[in-house]
């Protein structure tokens, strides 16, 4: 059975992987070479957690004490250069970047509010934290990539549903619940708000 | 009376206000949402002195552990956002973001100076890090924007009044003076050069 | 004689020099004004070694406690806008450029890595930090300029040349080898590899 560190840990795996393939299409789009690819599916991955523990002095960071994640990612960049635009510009793929980066987008939100509230920052700061966590990779990789970032223009719900989950673990985990249901129960709500935002084109009213 | 302290703080919270405005502004005209306009309030309010304070690693960061002031800005964007380009559009606020935003630069620029020295830093790079403190708000806000930053362009002097600033606030310390007095003529001399080089269109000669 | 210490603040000096050239003339093209060209330089020169060091919390940053440096490059910048276009379009500096930003490469690439091995990274994670103490100075550089980062996109082998010489340098001290004959072996390399590219126009085959 997994232990909530380990559970914790695949939830990061998962984000990582879904955040990182964003990473690399958004470089390709940008005519980038297989280092830019590299560098870029680094940054979307690793970004938005490498903020929050700079924020908080949470040190060692996690991808430097584990390189075996970026040695993975140069697997992913590499792979994608050999399969070239039949993998990144394919309408299938594409799809699944959307559901990988919709479950990356609770997977981070969650796991980021944990990780800050962990470290003694209060209701608040830790629910910005965790939706900065899940959003700030996408925001340096589309800042390397010179256009302004997608999730502060982007017209259904992105942000609004990473804090939605994070307001959801933190207030379950307040309510007494164990820390992986509260998790997930986080996890659920951000996947399913962005599923009926994009279903019903769903935006902020202002 | 006011002490040092409470008025080192109220010094930070009259520079939040004014560089968060800044923040909305510029965000509100790429018509980002109210999240992206929060986004960058919160970016150019409080990225000058974060960034000073990971260089000097000076942990934990003000705004991280007093909440209060990103939520107060979360309340500035809902506002913002509900009176829309009526607010925001209209010359006499532009006309007083202009004043609030030389009154952050000069307060941002002795209190960023005073930190780094406080912190140890020597005489210049207290300087530097006083400058850094007040413009690098300013400088993330415009490349989360997509522009070049406009501290490093514009016609009419704005770094180099946040430079003398810190100068005469580090050589007023270095002279004996009380913290309180020497920033209070830090900040005079930054609105004053700012004043005279806006209404006399004074530029750096290169 | 030089020890090794001071042979590696050697390389940093030189380093710091080439890669403050590529800002001032980055800045003097976008036209900014003497404090955007000041900034640009420092960005460029140092920006590198403080993203490395503030991945692996290690402070004080060099530059901080080195204050020469930054008054140094304040220097150039001034002696950049006295001279003019003269100086920054001149087709000879230009060259002088390329060869110290080739230089530069070498010397900070082995250097990061040098700095994250000492610190306690792995392999894999030490030969990432020599590159990114090597390219990312260019890549803050180029995003505060408004351009996608020129490493990202150049033709010619650039990141490739520091990931040879980190690996060059870090083969060779895990083979007993003294630091600095590990070091100039890297940096040797870096340069070979990157005169060879650019003279057969050798690019990554993706």
């Amino acid at each position: 059975m997994l232990s909530i560190n380990n559970s914790i840990a695949l939830v990061e795996l998962l984000g990582v992987l879904a955040f990182a393939f964003t990473g690399i299409i958004e470089a390709r789009k940008k005519r980038m070479d297989l280092f830019g690819a590299y560098a870029v599916s680094m940054i979307a991955a690793f970004g938005g957690g490498t903020i929050r523990d700079l924020l908080i002095d949470n040190y060692p960071l996690y991808w430097v004490t584990h390189s075996n994640y970026a040695l993975m990612l140069l697997g992913f960049a590499l792979a994608s250069s050999l399969l070239g635009a039949a993998f990144y510009e394919n309408k299938q793929v594409n799809n699944a970047f959307e559901v990988l980066d919709t479950l990356g987008l609770g997977l981070f939100s969650t796991a980021g509010a944990s990780v800050a509230h962990q470290a003694g920052c209060d209701f608040y700061i830790s629910l910005l934290l965790g939706v900065a966590t899940a959003v700030f990779g996408g925001v340096l990789r589309d800042i390397v990539c010179n256009e302004i970032p997608k999730v502060f223009r982007r017209n259904e719900l992105y942000a609004t549903c990473a804090f939605a989950g994070s307001l959801v673990f933190l207030v379950s985990l307040q309510a007494g619940l164990n820390t992986l249901v509260a998790m997930l129960a986080g996890v659920l709500v951000t996947i399913l708000l962005r599923f009926i935002s994009v279903k019903y084109k769903i935006r902020l009213p202002f």
